[in-house]
């Protein structure tokens, strides 16, 4: 494949990136899948600005990754509580290739801050690259790129 | 663990983010991955300004996630080229995770643009979340958070 020769306008990666790609979506990503559901909570602990996270929340909530739950305690207005959808809980091997490159490279000299375990045996949770037929790749070198169905050439008249 | 009650300064995910999580710095290593060494080329490739891409490179390089090797063909001066470090390639699963979302859910109905298959067996490539144990995770909800050594909690003198 003449990877320079295609048009990277539908790439997956970045369409992926036009939707999370932004540190602040990503880190309401990581409180929610630690359970984290409430606006105050999320900014709380994120120190990041109101409108910054309800930016972030309303885009994520438009792409169907959480999705908005009203709720109301006694003597307050109604909010809303967010949760993953199916389409956010797909995003967790992002989260852990991601904590799992900066546990590698980037911790410091006391180690990780956090461990992530399979509930059921106690053993650390990995991302690995492997096949559909189970081969575990060692490096990106064992995998090869082809142009698939929706492949564009660039400058190519549709 | 009570989440909440933990510092995230030291979060290895958003330390991940602070060096590659911009969209820019994502697309010119999935240029690295797919063999684009040379700033013109990826320049031309991504569209973006000559300052972005080289800010973008600097801040790859300053990490060790790509080095520079100088070249030089005759009639131009030296120029460089950019190759993945182990520690670029150790940022794979990141850009696996990234396009299998993406082909999953933001694919033109034709389908996604570029297959990813094991060289060896042709079968498509895959983030796949499991344990050192080499059970495979379904969800999320089968694994659980505890603080690891680095944990620091919030307000805490250290």
């Amino acid at each position: 494949m003449q990877w320079l020769d295609y048009d990277t306008e539908n790439c997956s990666i970045q369409r992926t990136l036009d939707i999370i790609g932004e540190k602040w979506s990503l880190m309401v990503l990581r409180e929610a899948f630690n359970g984290v559901r409430r606006f105050d909570a999320i900014r709380n602990h994120l120190g990041a600005s109101e409108a910054v996270i309800a930016a972030r929340l309303r885009t994520l909530v438009a792409a169907g990754i959480l999705s908005a739950t009203p709720y109301k305690e006694p003597g307050h207005r109604t909010r809303n509580e967010y949760r993953l959808t199916q389409k956010g809980f797909d995003l967790y091997p992002v989260l852990i290739s991601l904590l799992q490159w900066g546990d590698k490279y980037e911790a410091d000299t006391a180690g990780p801050p956090l461990l992530v375990t399979h509930r059921e045996c106690g053993e650390p949770v990995l991302a690995v690259i492997q096949c559909a037929g189970a081969h575990v790749l060692d490096s990106p070198r064992e995998s090869q790129v082809s142009p698939g169905p929706g492949a564009k050439l660039r400058n190519s008249v549709i």
